[in-house]
């Protein structure tokens, strides 16, 4: 890396701010964690001594490994705290958690809450960088990062490429993230899926909105499936899950309309035969597990960039 | 440092046994973590490749992580044992839950429960170190420790102080070990509160005891307020939140009352608007986050000093 | 060690496939793990930067911290998921769950489950070294190989010694994995207990079946004690857990039919005055705190050689 990279920023939030060419530098710090990575690799020693905390106010569990992961591959120590076991339940407030967290010694916070809105309320009131792992319907940015860079990892650029996300739009943060995302790389995206999850009012967005899934899906050089949250799920916005797979699930038939080499993704944790066919996530078209990985490297990228930004550090990268 | 510190203790228990010397041993180690502790800070390597087990048998999040955040600091990996996750709920006794800890080579056991004496009972029964985390209504030694660490960094010493202690303080292990704690480093004590919850016999520890709320501000120096526990709290102390609050939370009226200076104290986590004011508690006169920041370098002196003692080793700290 | 040690296995799931020599070779780093637990005892370097988890989908606290020691020892970073924390309850398939933990850069997985043959599914579906922590009524290698390396620790060799295992031999895969580890290593196993828990079938194993307490005991060198699991143990198999002490607890009067230099183990946690008398668990005669600490140094040594195996390195063992 002959250029040292630049970054100004003490938090990750949302998309929505970042230029393309900060999302390119998380790129290229990802990129060399990815690299730094064979069979004999060590801990990168950048945070070391220092203290993440996943503050997971909302379940989760792949999220938050992923960040755990990270946070020890930069050698730091990691402290969780969950909904159950946060002073949250004496009737402590959020920004006094997090206060405490800081006055704790913590370098940093992730946080994962049900709420739109409090991974940047958080921000504010405490001086240490925050990372929003997902705060209610509004952003989800490290999931879209990592989509974003699985696909740059295979093609090279988005610019010019077609994304169709299909699923539940309305409700999910994936998608917001992602479509803001993938449009700032150059990418053209489609939206598609139960019209009731999928409202028109997304085109603002800048999102072709396409109610026709055969169209959505010939087209697209990759189709990101969402996950139909069926522990959540009300019977509101279709009738039940078996409609849902009948009519919009990635079987073998619809697979055909895609591109031959169409690339198919997930969040995960994967529905096997409700959103997606068993034997298509497991198909040669299928990065989800590619995916999987990049969350670890794009995360590192994320904590070592606004933790050396915030100690007003220059960006050291594995040679 | 130029005298070296002496410690011959492999515990600590309670207060009560400590002289006004082991307690100022305790706040030079705490200082030397505190002053090695900058911008670029590393952990110090003294409890490098030894375990730490918290077993917390009552419920906790404060006091156990800042006890992970202090071994951590020091080094040393750390076990977390709840009373959902202990063997204890298949039947198995204290002691040999201990017993088992330390043949899983733990070097260290903090224990929080439940039941006054269990900490005394456990230092007996094993041959490590163990540090009472909080045992019932009887103490809970670090948080004293820290509380007044804060203090002698504010004023140098606590001789001829008067600091008063309001709130629930009949069933609270902090009064109790605060008491003692204030007193053995010089300071008077005034504890006040709803006459049910302070009870006269607390005159017999030194302590006066004052049911004139006014009275027992207007002369203090510092004063700690206790939190109200109502998610354990019965009607029977006193008869409702509401009314602890107007007649003992502290307000920007009643803080008219105390000296310009007075240093306002609280364990956390704080209930905003019952024991104390909004912003009072944000106020300039709080010290309440650098308590939370105290606590880790006063765990980390006491793991430290109990730890080095029991493997015959000089204490060393950080130049 | 003047001979290098050989393994070739990724996976440790069960002893049936073992030779004796392989068990050899585990006792032999287990041996070498702790002669290098002195008092200044520091970590072993092997597992440096890597990341083992653990997938306890059935409760377990004592196998857990004891692998979650073992892997901190050898400087791994541990994960751990329960049953409750798992994407397992949002759908995810048992595969799915431990893919994604090799796709997030785990080393090493230790699966508990409730299912028998669970362990050995899973080494199928990932690449990484899978460890069997307990499946179903199956297998426990590792709490076998920890009991037999107690007994050759005491011994020196195995071979002509009688061994008699008491209790719930039917559910209980610590007696079937117990059962063949000694006869490999050369012991006779004598199997006893309530008639109903002491299935004949086992003489096809090579054990012994004896339903007469006093025989059993009085010719054995060690005798090892199930736990009798009152918690989940429903009144099909004996009456009650009074009934149960009554006729098969190991009491003083038993205890008398021992030779006077017979072992007595247990895999814990105990239930005091249940399976043992409290006094002979605390006895000279008892070995169970030894076993624990035997259970950090064995998985230290299976964890060492999968992995290498896995990574293609000769095995390196402190000097």
């Amino acid at each position: 890396m002959s250029t040292p990279l630049t970054w100004n920023r003490k938090d990750l939030i949302a998309i929505e701010p970042l230029t393309r060419e900060e999302i390119e530098t998380i790129f290229a710090a990802a990129r060399a964690f990815k690299g730094a990575m064979d069979a004999d690799r060590l801990k990168q020693p950048y945070l070391n001594g220092r203290t993440v905390v996943n503050l997971f106010l909302e379940p989760s569990t792949r999220t938050r490994l992923a960040f755990e992961v990270a946070a020890n591959q930069l050698s730091a120590d990691t402290l969780t705290m969950t909904a159950a076991a946060s002073s949250l339940t004496k009737g402590e407030t959020l920004r006094d958690t997090a206060q405490n967290m800081q006055a704790l010694l913590a370098d940093v916070i992730i946080l994962r809450h049900a709420s739109s809105g409090a991974a940047h309320y958080l921000s504010r009131v405490v001086d240490i960088p925050v990372i929003n792992a997902g705060d209610g319907s509004h952003a989800h940015p490290t999931q879209a990062l990592l989509d974003c860079f699985t696909l740059v990892e295979k093609w090279g650029r988005l610019d010019g490429k077609k994304v169709t996300i299909l699923g539940d739009i309305l409700f999910s943060r994936v998608a917001r993230s992602n479509i803001l995302c993938l449009q700032k790389l150059g990418a053209e995206v489609t939206i598609a899926g139960p019209s009731t999850l999928v409202p028109e009012g997304f085109a603002a967005m800048g999102a072709h909105v396409c109610h026709d899934l055969k169209l959505a899906l010939e087209d697209a050089d990759a189709v990101m499936l969402l996950r139909i949250q069926h522990e959540r799920q009300t019977s509101t916005h279709f009738p039940s899950i078996g409609e849902y797979t009948s009519s919009f699930g990635l079987n073998k038939e619809r697979a055909k309309w895609l591109k031959p080499d169409a690339i198919i993704m997930h969040p995960g944790p994967i529905n096997r035969g409700v959103e997606i066919d068993s034997d298509l996530a497991d198909s040669e078209r299928s990065v989800i597990l590619q995916q999987v990985t990049h969350g670890v490297v794009v995360r590192m990228a994320v904590l070592h960039l606004c933790h050396s930004y915030y100690r007003g550090k220059a960006i050291d990268l594995p040679a």
